[in-house]
């Protein structure tokens, strides 16, 4: 299992007229947390894009428990149960307060330099697959 | 059955660096043709939001089947299928050039001016009722 | 003269906490008008970019009249009062309700296919041109 | 003189097509910077929004020389040279790898909590008048 979790706070500009962190904006801090995991694992998104890779997202999905306003502080998780194959499934947490406040997912498919859905760069495996020894 | 379209054209402002507009985005979009829904119906969001009315987003997922990249063309079409009670469930569809390129879903509760889940003001049931007849 | 508006409407996504339009939105709506600008003289800004040029913002200026909200309808009216060279200078208003309710301007580059500050396309150099007679 | 200076990281939700962060994202950057500014005179932003009080942007300025990417590291630093009054100035300026990148300004004014605009707080302009000794 591969666990990431980095820490934001919500900015002004996050913020809609219902006085919260707007729903929208979720989006990116999963990215954020999804940045960090890959970070983590010595494979950074920079060198999978810069060898031509692309990873988008093919379903997202959150539900909302409680609002978040401007400058709360947010913990965000990302978790990888499975190693990843031609797809990727990452879940998130957003905790804010010793509390979740959402919680969600996203499916990813990995296109290669030619545009198709295919197997990730071979060392992207090797480095993932430590964090799923069995 | 309540059903409304809008039209809209992707804003370069939209896109990310893999080309295409950015996944986060399409929240913004489904919001659009949600709030075109209330005023097709002739109860615009801006007229629950000045009666203390919310309606916060509990849950949102979207399918993303092709990616869409600025100028293109896009409708948005929300569908209500059931009428509403103290939650809303509204499905939407993205086509572009005659294909569907995303779909997706949120589920909202009406939030009353006390901050509380409640039943939606009468005269929205009312209005919104005529779309249901059995 | 070069002269082109586009009308709008508030997106909820575009407010914050404030209850009203997120300052930093309004760099969109500038570019919406500056796209249908090269729309209206026949020289989209997606050919532009096809033929890999770029027209990176080099400056950015906004004078914040009176605030706008959530469904307002607005008017984004560009303005280029010279033809193009190498530089680009755009000017703009907006108007709601009738009311001048912010103005501003961006400054471009023509970025050509190697990545250097450059003379546009000549035939967008043509086109343009009709709109500047003596 | 009031400086302070913050460090992010480009996310990739901030970037466009054209590969680089979109123009329209250093609002939010010049944002958080006067936000941390305002920490760390010790009167929170949160805590004038509590009191009633609001400091709308009236005017953006943004120069920007060179184009900054997803997974840059940036500082962003503001600077206040004069006192507030009504009227608050602050300048910016981003940094990545020790090169400057973009410079800019916003004009704020104070709103009280009747909608107009105001000197800030008395308290404000005790704690703000420490850094402004002559």
């Amino acid at each position: 299992m591969l666990k990431t979790a980095i820490d934001l706070r919500v900015r002004y500009a996050e913020t809609d007229m219902m006085g919260f962190a707007y729903h929208g904006n979720y989006t990116a801090w999963f990215e954020m947390a999804r940045v960090q995991m890959l970070d983590d694992i010595g494979y950074p998104y920079r060198v999978l894009e810069a060898e031509g890779f692309r990873l988008p997202v093919l379903e997202l999905n959150i539900v909302y428990r409680k609002p978040v306003t401007f400058d709360d502080r947010l913990t965000i998780e990302a978790i990888m149960e499975n190693p990843p194959t031609i797809k990727l499934h990452i879940r998130y947490t957003i905790t804010c307060r010793g509390e979740i406040t959402a919680e969600g997912f996203t499916r990813h498919a990995f296109i290669n330099p030619a545009g198709r859905p295919a197997r990730p760069p071979k060392r992207f495996l090797d480095v993932a697959s430590r964090y799923f020894s069995d």
